[in-house]
């Protein structure tokens, strides 16, 4: 099942470790480390236990964009709802069997921000929707590998319910996809001169979530794309012409 | 509420704190030790983290037996299925409400073995039923905490809180604003001359469809009104230089 998990910029070894030991319990093994402060380390060895087999495999990056280029589905875990603003919630029981059912299509990733502070707000911006874990609202502080232990648990829940049928007709388009969307809509503000008084990126990542919530197949991607394309060479000839 | 989460013989003093951890994060306090090895102890508050107020009510007490006395329901946690033979078996999920309600009369329990191990038979024999967390059958090594934080998820799923509060910061755009703003795209689609060969408004409904699931707020309706205006202006002036 292509349900990866991606941690970024984990700080302690041991989390790491314990990850991975989270997600074998629970059958998952495709994890996936953006820029970890120490990795591999002794102590993420030791922690994982018998699961160093899924810490073996964990794929190192650089970025969160890379870990998600090809991703149909992506969901951030927040700790906090009040940056969860611009994107639909789900609880992990809702997230699961919606994960389950967008694997078959395409890799889908749940991404666990730095402990400390969590995701930011430019890596929400690769999301197409978040995750919220039920919380004490006075204590909500989870340890890193107990969340992952949670998405992990309510994923092997719900593949031992009867699968959705509801497929999409079209796969998802991946979020590499998605990023080149974006930027050429970047260029399609700029001819069409479409700005506002923020500035620096503002509109692009407003554009950004909606396309990012609106959970777009690849043949949508294309058909904006083309909207696009148009628009721009409709801005060139007026450009040619004065 | 009355629910008791038991740790017996505990050999890892970081284990008792996480296990502090993981129950504050979802609102439980009634943590009890049975012959822990070492406790207190300097890792069990550094891994308690800010639950160390649960660390410092943590009874402690010398057998199974003495914390479960005034119990009127006792779920003993069971890693393999078949030590379960002659008790119900309950998931986290079924046992969950059941622990609610059974709580509104006297106090309930979830009882934790010893982490290599397990718990005993003898030990079995105090409970009322069992609770087997889903795993991997290849790989059911859940940490101690890791078992903890899964019961306790459950238990705060099982609550049912008031739901949480991430409202939207704008409110959703209205249907007939949404009309508008496709009736607004349609007259972008043929400034730019971007069309497809099936015509009859095709292109349109996927747009609008897109739009649909965006959950677009009013400021990201005008925003985009902004866009498609200053496409037909830019479109316009294109047509009468020409």
């Amino acid at each position: 099942m292509p349900i990866r998990f991606i941690l970024v910029a984990p700080s302690h070894p041991g989390n790491i470790g314990s990850t991975a030991r989270a997600m074998k319990t629970m059958g998952l093994d495709d994890l996936w480390l953006v820029a970890p402060t120490h990795f591999p380390h002794p102590e993420a060895t030791a922690l994982a236990s018998g699961a160093d087999d899924v810490l073996g495999r964990a794929r190192v990056v650089g970025t969160l964009a890379e870990a998600v280029a090809d991703c149909g589905w992506v969901l951030g875990t927040s700790a906090r709802l009040r940056t969860a603003l611009y994107w639909p919630v789900l609880t992990p029981r809702e997230a699961a069997p919606r994960l389950l059912a967008a694997a078959q299509d395409a890799p889908v990733a749940v991404v666990f921000g730095t402990e400390r502070t969590g995701l930011t707000n430019e890596e929400f911006e690769r999301c197409n929707a978040l995750i919220h874990i039920p919380a004490n609202p006075a204590y909500e502080s989870l340890n890193l590998s107990q969340a992952v232990q949670i998405l992990a648990y309510e994923l092997r829940c719900a593949m031992d319910l009867p699968a959705p049928t509801a497929r999409r007709v079209v796969p998802l388009a991946p979020a590499d996809e998605l990023s080149r969307l974006n930027a050429h809509l970047a260029q399609v503000l700029a001819a069409v001169e479409f700005t506002d008084r923020a500035g620096g990126g503002h509109l692009e990542r407003r554009f950004a979530r909606i396309f990012g919530r609106a959970e777009l197949d690849r043949h949508e991607v294309n058909m904006l794309r083309g909207l696009f394309a148009a628009t721009l060479a409709k801005a060139d000839r007026r450009g040619d012409a004065e």
